[in-house]
């Protein structure tokens, strides 16, 4: 995974883990897409503070992940997920039942909503 | 939901980010089910110490379940899932042919399988 989408991912997922200071300097940089000088100068502070704090919060994305790994079960489940719903396609094909095929629509809308 | 069991479950969740210290503490206390004063003799210190320790533990996991609600998201993906496997029940009820009944039988096991 390219390094920038991996820590925005976990941004989403840990974010909350950081300090209300830390989360806006992220959100600026992965969510805005902001460059360092332009984040400095909103938050009164020289580039290599703001880069210094991007490092560190990533870092810490990254010991969050290692030890809860919320990313890595996420991932897995959702592909299983695509795979049950993929199974339930197939199964829709052969079934020409009008009701039944409500049914199992009513079944891939539920898995859809958690994925 | 009653608090120990409750904490117990947080504990499965968030016991990573506790100290391997607090963690093992957390463990006798809740898994192995020992008391404050054996606890506090196996580590060699006093009931008061190990009680307050847990206090401190159950407090930090119930701030992360505050922040990052793992343990809500997971109740529901549960309660969504477990709903989908008794409308799959339904529908293999009302399927006659063979292979259709083994793709179902396959769904509900990978389903199973993320429970």
């Amino acid at each position: 995974m390219e390094k920038r989408f991996e820590i925005s991912l976990l941004f989403d997922f840990y974010g909350e883990l950081l300090t209300e200071k830390q989360r806006d300097i992220m959100d600026l940089y992965f969510n805005n897409d902001l460059s360092l000088s332009e984040i400095a100068e909103i938050n009164n502070t020289s580039r290599q503070a703001t880069h210094d704090t991007i490092k560190r919060c990533e870092k810490m994305l990254l010991v969050y992940e290692e030890k809860l790994k919320l990313l890595d079960k996420n991932h897995k489940l959702i592909e299983t997920l695509k795979n049950v719903i993929s199974e339930l396609d197939n199964l829709q094909i052969n079934i020409k039942d009008e009701k039944m095929n409500q049914l199992i629509y009513d079944i891939k809308n539920q898995i859809i909503e958690n994925i």
